[in-house]
């Protein structure tokens, strides 16, 4: 039977896997993207994005028969170190088994993603900006520099990020909820270079944060020993980009307090003043399809905030469970069935990432210096070394497994009911807990056994 | 000093009373519909949809200065009169001093508006649908008969209802929060005509409801005696719009639920099918404004579910308080100021009222069948009996008041946790409240008070 010549929108990351994995299921992909090709452009290292890859992602390029070419672009982090503002650092393992995510580099990522996919047959259609979708008859409108194009697709597939044409279409049908709002804080790329020898200034094997309440930057390592580093920072308050204006404010700003930041980077201003600053949107949607006809992937249909590393991861996935899902019904002619039960897997789970990071945000900038905030992250800490079986990290459950991101979010939600109770009992107040606090806290944990089910 | 010229998007009838309410103040207004004239059309009596009109839609029209001519067409409804399953029917007034919210047909009242504002000097252009807006020259695209039109204004008011273009752009624009959501019911509009006299078949001045639950029927009087009524009822499920799908479905539903409504409905199959299946959307977001240039307002910054009868009167207390605020400053040039101020008065109190009118779906149909709910409900009416200073209705405080509906939301949640604890204690199983239960009482108003400030 002849197979479905599908459509992509977006040559991202999750566009150009996605096309990776169906030629090798004997579809026709054409790739249509906004931008010029990438690849024929100058990669300035060490100053793109950088992406944290953990086990969806792994899982779904080794899915795609991929992974081995991106490990050798991949740096293990295996746990967090934090800065304080006194200058002392503490590492926190990420798990018990030394378990690590990998810092990566978008555009390596990206390029040679593309490559492979053209490699297998996707035909690349560069600066193709889509300015209407027609969801009936499938037919896209591009702007491109000829004029106007148009073309028309069996499947149509949605990888066009967070601000997706395909979406957009959607959202005028009948019954689509759609929900996008912005965090109070935006981010600016910066960068700490290497030393004369290459190496990384500071230790290459972790995650950086220099955490300070309301803002923080943080630092992945990259491949030339560069760090590309973050600082997630309110729009208006004090201190805020609205305060943050001149030369003079920004020393001021990072001598008080990153004193040890900002010896490590000798482009601060010109990195300051040139690179944008950008905001924090999520996305939240149901459906994410259009009757047999389309369907949204990655940001298009979850756009989330990048606080528990999981924006690439979460995309990567929903191409694994497509697959997936596709390879249960290989010669499929009509795609509903597919695409409803894609649908019902993914759309909670979309939900509950975005959820999960949003809460992330919450608590590193709300909580973070608060005593309060400690004492539970020690209570929490040591009911996971009494009660391993019941108490499970709720963060190694997302980067460390494939298992759903729905059940993830309902354990924070039950260990975060579960801490507050804690927290109100006197009994609690003393570590190592006393028996009477013990026998409480085994009531405590089968209730919240019955609620994460 | 020359006014600028506004241009209002949509002659519905938020964008005819403000048309009407800008002429007064010296300023040039024209009006952009998609649809052609209504008034050229032939209005079926009966057959429109009605509005419940109540004091914040007063309080605009008399603002206005055209109270009187629409108090004519207004049918004062004093209370609900409650169709029980059984036939039983009993009348709750809807305040303590045979207060009324008014009957009144949407397209009677659209096109005395438009009138209003045409003889005010407003220039209207039907059949000119929007089909972009550039927001940083307020350069309107619209389509029409004749090919593409443009137009460009000063000021620029999207009254264009709940899929705005004007909104659908500022979308588009950084940091803007926005999100639409369905509930699982829509609608369907019903009728029962007037007596071979012209008299009303159901007592005149009440709204009556036939709550069932899931779902339920209401119904509007008309000048005409006629009744407009509506069928609130889910998409899926059984019985839902999925299930009654033919003749002898629709007579069997309404014979075994509405017993008493049938008989009063001779064209009950014709309309079922000839008449639309509607969905009920919310949409919120956040700004309502862009720049100095332009607003939303009504639908289009805060489409609402019907079940509070607010939508109309939350759109023209917008219209209010935006020329409240001109009138503060008649001579303004740059209306940045007076769009900020309309921004920071509105948006809470949209977002207030679309909460409001959400919570009434689900307390109607989750909560009114339960005894638990009809026990809640007679403790408080019990509670507000005994106290009458420090317990007020909030549907009061909504329907017969122009107080902010952001101060009503926060009364009801706080009523909301009240209701919640009384309901546990068991010294309430009782009334009238033994003098345990009084001095508990006092104690957690005290609590109440606190939290409504």
């Amino acid at each position: 039977m002849k197979k479905k010549n599908i459509t992509i929108l977006g040559a991202g990351l999750v566009g150009s896997l996605l096309a990776c994995m169906l030629e090798k299921r004997g579809y026709q992909v054409q790739v249509f993207e906004r931008r010029s090709d990438m690849r024929k452009q100058k990669l300035i290292a060490g100053r793109s994005i950088n992406l944290a890859m953990s086990v969806r992602g792994w899982t779904a390029l080794e899915k795609a028969g991929i992974k081995e070419q991106f490990e050798k672009i991949a740096i293990p982090m295996h746990g967090r170190e934090i800065h304080q503002s006194n200058g002392e650092t503490n590492f926190q393992a990420y798990g018990k088994n030394n378990e690590a995510i990998y810092s990566i580099s978008r555009g390596e990522l990206n390029l040679q993603m593309m490559n492979l996919a053209e490699e297998a047959g996707t035909v690349f259609h560069f600066g193709h900006k889509c300015t209407d979708v027609n969801l009936e008859t499938n037919q896209v409108t591009f702007e491109t520099e000829n004029g106007t194009e148009y073309h028309t697709a069996d499947l149509l597939i949605g990888a066009d990020g967070a601000f997706s044409s395909l979406r957009t279409a959607m959202t005028k049908t009948d019954r689509f909820n759609y929900q996008q709002f912005y965090i109070n804080a935006g981010y600016k790329e910066l960068h700490i270079p290497p030393t004369e020898n290459g190496e990384h200034q500071i230790y290459k094997n972790a995650l950086h944060i220099w955490p300070r309440g309301k803002f923080m930057v943080i630092a992945l390592p990259n491949m030339d020993g560069s760090f590309t580093c973050t600082l997630f920072f309110p729009f208006h308050g004090t201190p805020s980009f609205d305060t943050v204006k001149t030369k003079e404010d920004v020393k001021t700003f990072f001598a008080e307090y990153f004193p040890d930041v900002i010896n490590r980077m000798p482009d601060l201003l010109e990195d300051y003043f040139d690179n944008p600053t950008a905001s924090l949107v999520t996305v939240k949607c149901d459906p994410w399809i259009y009757k047999n006809k389309s369907l949204l992937i990655g940001d298009s249909a979850h756009a989330i905030v990048p606080f528990y590393g999981q924006g690439m991861n979460a995309a990567f996935e929903d191409a694994s469970v497509l697959v997936d899902l596709i390879d249960e019904d290989p010669n499929a002619d009509d795609w509903s069935d597919i695409l409803k039960r894609y649908n019902d897997s993914r759309v909670k789970n979309g939900q509950a990432i975005a959820d999960l990071a949003i809460r992330n945000f919450y608590e590193m900038s709300d909580h973070v210096a608060k005593p309060e905030f400690l004492r539970r992250k020690k209570i929490e800490k040591e009911i996971g070394t009494l009660f391993p079986e019941k108490f499970n990290s709720v963060y190694e459950q997302v980067s460390f497994t494939n298992n759903d991101y729905a059940k993830a979010w309902k354990r924070q939600k039950a260990q975060d009911v579960l801490l507050e109770k804690i927290l109100k009992i006197e009994d609690f107040k003393e570590i190592p807990f006393s028996q009477k606090a013990l026998d409480q806290l085994e009531i405590l944990l089968d209730e919240y056994q019955k609620v994460i089910g």
